[in-house]
């Protein structure tokens, strides 16, 4: 019964599968199965598309979103309002931003939040660059599009100081309900908060 | 607000991740963007462990379990009861009854489980060539393992037909309360079918 049970290969991608987050043992496995019963194509092109994820891709040398070509096609898109710059933590959050339909200008990506607790301070961010973009006075509004975390609010805060002196408007995205939210089961600091910044009907 | 967000490369990734079982389009994402962030070596690490699993890995010719040497290393090993063959759905059910290390003789794996509603019949099965193993006398006992589902009672009750012109004893493992479970919670079929096999102590 000490027989190996598994194929080296077969074991090595469990392992793989089972480093990436929010992916456990089990779920590893499972996965591993799948992909042996799968079409021979199916693992291949998993591999291909992790293959090329890392040989095609490089920051934006002016935003530092992810992008294949430099600079990035936000940033090189003339419609675009070259006035407006909505900084945020991650390439991420500039896909949920253009999501929502609701913003034409320019990002940029920061690549964290400022974070004591892990060792994060402002020298780990893009902030440098950030002070750069903005002292060349493009800009006529920074939207600090941090996340609502103590890290973000932090983050933002230091930001609004360290970008006081060039004189440009600066915005947080509002706080109150989630649309489709319930009163009744919303926490009492985003009802704070949206009592707080209650508007005019 | 046309603008390409995602990079091919990225988006590609992404489709890819979705794919797979258990993978929602959310995971994808989060999955991609951790790679991207991550050393270069965990994503490419992925991607070689991928490619050599359908590169290395065959199915035993003899009993069908995943492996990369055919013989299997449980078909090979001598130190295995040869007498006792344990009949499963799927590469994993070997996985758990090694586990288990209750269990000290050779397996069949099936690949799946006769489904009339899938459209799976025996045909679709390795039944004929357990019935081959079967009629070359080496066994005493034939453990049918297959689910306790609908679809492995169905198995079990077509393989026990149609081995039983060869004489051997066969047995189907027991069904009782799970260990460490509570009869409480325990479902009423489950409860039957323990008071069923009730044991003299």
């Amino acid at each position: 019964m000490a027989t190996p049970v598994l194929p080296r290969s077969v074991q090595r991608l469990i392992d793989e599968f089972a480093r990436l987050p929010g992916i456990g043992p089990k779920s590893a496995s499972r996965l591993t199965f799948y992909l042996l019963r799968a079409t021979d194509n199916q693992a291949l092109d998993l591999s291909v598309a992790l293959q090329e994820l890392k040989e095609r891709t490089r920051l934006c040398s002016v935003c530092f979103n992810i992008t294949e070509d430099d600079p990035c096609p936000i940033c090189e898109d003339e419609a675009r309002d070259a006035h407006l710059v909505c900084v945020v933590e991650e390439p991420l959050d500039v896909l949920a931003i253009e999501r929502s339909r609701a913003y034409g200008g320019r990002y940029h990506v920061l690549h964290g939040a400022i974070s004591p607790v892990e060792g994060i301070g402002p020298e780990d961010l893009r902030v440098t660059e950030l002070v750069q973009r903005v002292a060349q006075g493009q800009f006529t509004e920074i939207i600090l599009a941090t996340n609502p975390t103590l890290e973000g609010e932090s983050t933002a805060l230091y930001l609004q100081r360290r970008l006081a002196e060039y004189g440009v408007r600066m915005t947080r995205l509002a706080r109150g309900l989630p649309v489709g939210g319930d009163l009744e089961y919303t926490d009492e600091i985003t009802l704070g908060r949206a009592l707080e910044g209650r508007q005019e009907v």
